[in-house]
């Protein structure tokens, strides 16, 4: 990065495109001081600021690589920024500034796109980004009436910048990134011409930039930064894994669905640990360990499926429920994090409480890795599991390394990331055993082997149904997260509402063109259809199966290309069709690798689906063969079982491709 | 008030209690630029604000009465203060400046009234409020689906701060006052412990103060500064208005009333100057005059009414509809707002176009004082009205001033009024026409003669229903408006909220104890249940227009003590009681003068109520004539037809109210 002194102050520019700009009139940092308030309720956030302070600091002195700021001529500097390599440091002379505002320089038809894992808006230009690891919300949508219901009843509507995956980073249509290291709340604000406006509720360790000649390369270098996953597992290209909950009854269900013709690579069972009775329900007993009365002799039956050329998953999360055995070991040891009398800190999930492992505390994360995850679940057998939970770290506990709570919120889906990965490591099992994780930061892709986008709506709303979750694949695959993949047939079903057939083989036949198939139950089992009672839905589902199988070539080859590239396996069209700017604020349709175009069916009661095709290629639909010029916004017929996909003409695996109707 | 050093700084005190401390570590006034969104929905506004620049001024020079405030030594001073008498005025030197922040003296205990007509909470403290003329929303209160589908249908469901009626005016149990004398937007923020910060989106004229030996002085004070309403017209005591919409057939149903026991004073029809009939139903016909075929011989009707000791009201409001015979008469002489290109701007109401009478123009005020509301209105003979619509100047119209409509917006009711009150005055009316009023803004005291409480909805719920009027009538009451009343039965119908028979007893048992009774049908008369349509409804009705003529002599002293004192009519308990700051809360109970203590029953399904007495007296509960020593909360039968009233044991009028049961 480069300083030029401008009349009245200065630009810093990235490989000649101009970033920031800063005059005595047009100051571009301001700093200040504010007086938080955050509440949670069960994952969700109330927040809002005081502001008590913002000063423009107008006054900028440039000596070599070092600016020092103040607010104005004559008084002391109050911030220094120091320009090294790409790297923009940062440090308060000022102790009292906590907020920091930077506004960095933007054109008018500009786009961004990143901030980790977003639900809603793809393109996030026009709109501001709250960066928070938060529960989702249920519903994402203040004008809908579930939404209202989830807001009233438990805080937990949500809106369109929720996320369990936040991360301050963007990538902007100028063709360069940026990162914000800090794990502090923070806000990007998208919606002005001229400039972005980052918000810090802390003094940043620094801002990092990166430019690229294509968006492929930014995209690698993001990669390179953050952390790249290996490849898939062998294992998962068998089939899809099946998400039943039904103790051992679950086992006779597969077979079931094996013998209706579903592929099956992996029988996930997250009720593995056994069952909790609430008042709202059966819940997960929150101690990771095997549960003999629901699932007896476990280990046999697990050993029996691998046999069979099925794996086994489970559950886990980074809570340990006072009731259970593991519970008075780690509160012994001293592992759980404290409340503010010094005590161990309980929260409260409904109706049980549980300790926070403290995974600042190295002993305590070293622990949960290898007593928990190592013995009761790998050397049990487990091939994989969902490693839930990591957006809930409470901002009021006392943590071992004595940093804030509210510092370590974000930082905690990273931490949880880091546990399962060194539990995985430890048995040699990288790249081998898959969990899956919805809440993320900065940092998790070099964990975390595979994404889920969380827990959909049941539906085929705009902010929390199927649609949502190719946003979340796209957004958080620009920032080094190969792979994604969601629940089937959604997860939760609330105020009545409930899953259709058709909402469950729409979402099948997108998860086809996904890294992982994956059904779930979702969080009410019996008052929603599931694949294995509907013979339509059954038979549809098990044909997808057979489609995911025969891409397993392929996708074994994206798995290379992102092991060794980066490129995340579902793309953004844009991403190789850069000079094609009518793909840049595409959100519903993705490409599956550079050769397929996929898109999925999103809304209820569809024939057809317009899609676009970028330029330069001529797209092939893959069930009636006909050829199309790019460049065009074409219909296609849609009918269940035909989800719009193209394969591009001329791709090395054109003959795959062809036969995908077969298949 | 007096300006005092102290070390790095200074203080001001009123009276010698202290009001304002500033030092260098912790300023009172911060100052900077905003640049702020509004958007205006008939009448309901979405507001926000990008602080750009919030600085504290830390340094301070005092110069005998004026204060230089600039961030630090050495810099320019941004903003001056001049202390002269009991007024604070303010000057920026810095034209940039558009935000003001100022740090007001608070204790931990304190309770702050006021902000001119509140709704919800009578004590301010511990919340947030704007202060901006708009719709009050329907339902106010963002749990309830009332609300939220108000909000989704028409952004208007409101929240507990919006008013029709704001003042940036409040009183402190420390028993000063604070007015901020301008008509920019502007905010009370009372949440803190040690401080109350007033934000004001403009440089105001000046803030003024007050100091009060008691409560009673201070009310006495902002009367005097506000203005003071004259004494209620004689004919107001011969029983309620009743509000009838229904064309001729309102004579009949009237005499029905009569019949039947109701003592009537007046006949409210809005619907005198005709209807115009949209896809929403029925509206009035916007251009004020009367409707021949509505209201046939309207003249000679209203003078056969008079006779019998009844008087006739009509409605206005300060919109001219393009259809009408008067709009052409306004747009040849130029008197409408103007748009951006210089042209008469419309406003839709809703399927029908408005001109804007411009009130900034003296010869468009003159000409509708004169023309539309002395010529059609009181000469015709009408003897009152409903001045509506107050609230809505949009705020992108050009005006005859050339103020920015922005800083004219909450200025609207004032002048609004003052077109009525001199209209009034030009007939030699005064306190003897009477209109009515829900928007206000400072000085509206000055010229309105009775405010209403707004459109309530048809229920008993806490932040829209009967209990809110209650607390507007208080919050204004301290600021200089001796008189509230409100549309008994309520007014919003929305949603499938209809009227319960116990709502409309319960309302007009209240309204019984307050200066004027008046009913209305509501917005939606057919869906709702109408006082002639239910016998028993009808025969409450009657007899509680019996007992608000049975304490009319009551009445009439309470309206010459208004007069003379400034004093309103309804009390908070706390004007008598000062020394017991158990009143200092209390919003659901009121002092009716300062001998009658009522506290209606303002829930569904009550067959008591509890209610606090106030130190220092003998209370007397008037249908069992129990006496009870104030001090204490005690509960009391509350049937249909019984609200909770208790007279002070020794009041002048205690014959009068012993006999209030057998009215």
């Amino acid at each position: 990065m480069q300083i030029n002194l401008i009349p009245g102050g200065f630009s810093i520019s990235l490989n000649g495109l101009e970033i920031l700009r800063h005059t005595a009139a047009s100051p571009a940092l301001f700093v200040g001081h504010g007086e938080e308030r955050m509440d949670m309720y069960r994952g969700n956030f109330e927040i809002d600021d005081y502001v008590v302070e913002r000063t423009p600091l107008a006054h900028a002195v440039v000596t070599g690589e070092r600016i020092e700021f103040s607010a104005a001529e004559g008084l002391p500097a109050r911030f220094v920024m120091t320009v090294s390599g790409d790297h923009l440091a940062t440090e308060a002379l000022d102790p009292t500034i906590n907020r920091v505002w930077l506004r960095v320089a933007a054109e008018k038809d500009e786009h961004v796109w990143g901030g980790g894992e977003q639900m809603s808006y793809f393109d996030m230009r026009g709109r501001k980004f709250p960066l928070w690891t938060s529960e989702p919300g249920v519903g994402r949508d203040k004008s809908t009436e579930i939404t209202f219901k989830a807001d009233v009843t438990g805080k937990s509507g949500g809106d369109y910048y929720n996320t369990n995956y936040p991360q301050p980073t963007y990538i902007s249509s100028r063709k360069y990134a940026l990162h914000v290291e800090t794990t502090a709340y923070s806000v990007f604000d998208f919606r002005r011409d001229g400039f972005h406006e980052i918000e810090i509720w802390a003094v940043p360790e620094r801002l990092e930039f990166f430019s690229g000649s294509s968006f492929i390369d930014l995209v690698g270098q993001l990669s390179n930064r953050f952390g790249r996953q290996p490849t898939l597992p062998d294992w998962v290209y068998g089939g899809a894994i099946l998400g039943l909950k039904d103790g051992e009854n679950s086992f006779a269900r597969m077979e079931k669905m094996r013998e209706a013709g579903v592929k099956v690579s992996g029988l996930w069972c997250e009720d593995w640990v056994g069952l909790r009775h609430t008042s709202f329900g059966a819940r997960l007993f929150w101690d990771w360990q095997a549960n003999e009365a629901r699932y007896p002799s476990l280990r046999q039956k697990i050993a029996e499926l691998n046999d069979s050329g099925v794996r086994f998953l489970g559950y886990v999360n980074p809570y340990l429920c006072v009731d259970g055995p593991l519970f008075p070991v780690a509160d012994a040891k001293g592992y759980f994090a404290k409340d503010d009398q010094g005590k161990t800190a309980l929260v409260d999930f409904g109706e049980f409480d549980c300790g926070v492992v403290d995974f600042t505390n190295p002993d305590a994360a070293d622990w949960f890795a290898e007593e928990v995850i190592g013995k009761n679940m790998l050397d049990f057998g487990l091939s994989g599991w969902m490693a839930d939970f990591g957006e809930y770290l409470p901002i009021d506990v006392k943590l071992s390394n004595s940093v804030d709570a509210k510092l370590m919120h974000n930082a905690w889906p990273t931490l949880w990331a880091e546990v399962n990965a060194k539990a995985v490591a430890s048995r040699g099992k990288t790249g081998e055993a898959l969990f899956f994780m919805r809440a993320g930061f900065t940092g998790v892709q070099a964990h975390c082997p595979l994404l889920w986008g969380g827990d959909q709506s049941v539906d085929f709303t705009r902010h929390d149904g199927l649609v949502t979750v190719i946003c979340g694949a796209l957004s958080s695959g620009l920032l080094g997260n190969a792979y994604h993949h969601s629940d089937i047939g959604g997860y939760t079903s609330l105020f009545g509402n409930v899953r259709t057939p058709e909402l469950i083989m729409r979402w099948a036949e997108m998860a086809a063109f996904t890294p992982v198939m994956r059904s779930h139950e979702g969080n009410r089992p019996k008052d929603n259809l599931q694949i294995d009672q509907d013979a339509e839905v059954l038979a549809h589902f098990a044909r997808m199966t057979s489609i995911y199988v025969h891409l397993a070539p392929y996708l074994r080859e994206l798995s290379d290309e992102a092991a060794s590239t980066g490129l995340p396996v579902q793309r953004p069209l844009f991403l190789h069709h850069e000079n094609d700017r009518n793909t840049y604020a595409i959100q519903d349709a993705y490409l599956y690798g550079r050769d397929l175009l996929v898109a999925p069916v999103w809304q209820a009661g569809q024939a057809e689906r317009e899609v676009y095709l970028p330029q330069g290629e001529t797209w092939v639909h893959v069930w009636s063969g006909a050829a199309h010029t790019g460049g065009e916004t074409v219909t296609v017929p849609a009918p269940l079982g035909q989800p719009p996909v193209f394969y591009r003409q001329g791709a090395a695996r054109e003959t795959l491709f062809q036969s995908i109707k077969a298949a």
